[in-house]
């Protein structure tokens, strides 16, 4: 059982400590256009109102940490992730979280960032590896690992836990800490593989136990095709905490996620006397 | 880690196999007066049409086996038990929780049912293993063993394996094989301790690794004094399950419990293509 690590994320002026200790630290998801026409249509015309009021509500909802996608087809990424990144940080506080697959436009992204970013993503393929790492280095920031590499998603917990142990021994090898490693082990479609649930919970388990190391996960792939789909969702993000996940990429401003993480946190027993969950409900009965 | 049990339960004409392998077994909870008091003044006044509707419910929204309590201050509990157990039996056909603390209710129940009852509960005092399990073994039943004993609830997950241990010890020494034994870890209220949700979880996981045997809970409990509970109880249930209980005595009447079972049952892979979910979807979106 290996001990558990700390990441630290900083913006400017706010900290953030993911550890298996303290209360689940969500990474708000909605500032992205993909799979949402209207976001995408926006950033095309260089309207960013929306990013606006995704990064207040989301903040406002319970995200510690905002991750920022500016993945428009056609689009000068370097130059729209900037835009995007620089509208967030006007409104809001917090720390981002970088997603972007354009090397070129995460180093743009990290050459203007105050603090201490996150980088989504690196994975176990060498050219991600040998781009991406480097980076993260140079401006020292946390990354998040995909447990995939260039033989694909790979379909057991063991080689999932493979890959992430190569990404991490690959970040050390650059200088990354191992702290500084937030590994994703993949959530799948239930719809297309009934195991993959199973899958992504028991890698998060072996990676805690192997490593120490936080963990995230984007939870909602996992019900895509399934109808009522937030109650899975839900579901999924409570089991995961429970496996040992510490910051998942997810939408805080639907409830029965935002309630399923705090609910979580309340059964780990990480909210003393539930005082986080009812300081929530009243603020969910306030904007009701 | 021990081999997994299948725990059969059943009625005069359907039977229930509980197994970790299987999609979760809900015991519905409703038939019980304690805390409902509609529910109490119509069975002191010999009305049972509270308990048909309960039952017929409880089963179409998807409890496979349904608990039954008559536990009324002041009444004449064998036979109002045994009224109780016969009106249920008249109008749905699964197998039955017996659910009393009374001896004499007990024998009268048991000595009734047709089939294999499961019994709520035994605990680890002498008194109650020398009065409950001789019943048991003596109509062939499966019991519900509670982790506490004469020194009340243990505090620690280990002292309550402990308790779990003696219960299926002493089960086998009047002839119950432990497969017979369901292990209620007991899930006390969060808002008065804020580990008890992690302890009846890592409990379920201690008892489940050392002995293979069901497990089940209320799992309402643990919110009570909170607001929002429902939000509670079923980020709690998907965690529980995911630690390894196998039949939860709950409310299935509640969409987010009934959703966060099944959504559970389908993240641990026990839900091929998610055909149980689409099924259950389909009928909450006829009843609705």
């Amino acid at each position: 059982m290996a001990e558990n690590l700390t990441t630290i994320v900083s913006s400017a002026t706010q900290t953030v400590e993911i550890n298996r200790d303290c209360p689940t630290v969500i990474i708000g998801e909605r500032i992205n256009p993909t799979g949402r026409k209207a976001v995408l249509a926006a950033l095309k015309e260089g309207n960013f109102d929306m990013v606006r009021k995704d990064a207040v509500d989301q903040v406002a909802a319970g995200a510690a940490i905002l991750d920022v996608n500016a993945g428009v087809p056609g689009a000068d990424e370097p130059a729209l992730l900037e835009q995007v990144m620089r509208t967030v940080m006007e409104v809001t506080d917090v720390p981002l979280c970088i997603d972007t697959a354009d090397p070129a436009a995460l180093a743009a992204a990290l050459s203007i960032y105050e603090g201490k970013a996150l980088v989504n993503s690196v994975n176990g393929e060498e050219r991600s590896l040998d781009t991406v790492l480097p980076l993260v280095k140079e401006h020292g920031a946390a990354v998040i690992g995909l447990c995939m590499d260039d033989d694909g998603i790979p379909e057991t917990p063991e080689k999932r836990l493979a890959v992430a142990a190569k990404i991490i021994e690959r970040a050390g090898k650059v200088g990354i800490p191992p702290e500084d490693v937030i590994v994703d082990p993949l959530a799948l479609t239930m719809g297309a593989d009934s195991n993959a649930g199973r899958i992504a919970l028991e890698t998060i388990e072996l990676v805690v136990k192997e490593f120490g190391v936080n963990v995230t996960m984007g939870a909602s792939n996992i019900s895509f095709g399934m109808p009522d789909r937030k109650y899975i969702n839900s579901a999924f993000i409570a089991m995961a905490i429970y496996a040992g996940m510490t910051c998942p990429i997810t939408n805080p401003l639907v409830t029965e996620i935002i309630t399923a993480v705090l609910a979580a946190d309340l059964a780990m027993g990480r909210d003393d006397y539930g005082m986080r969950w009812i300081e929530a409900y009243r603020k969910r009965q306030k904007a009701a």
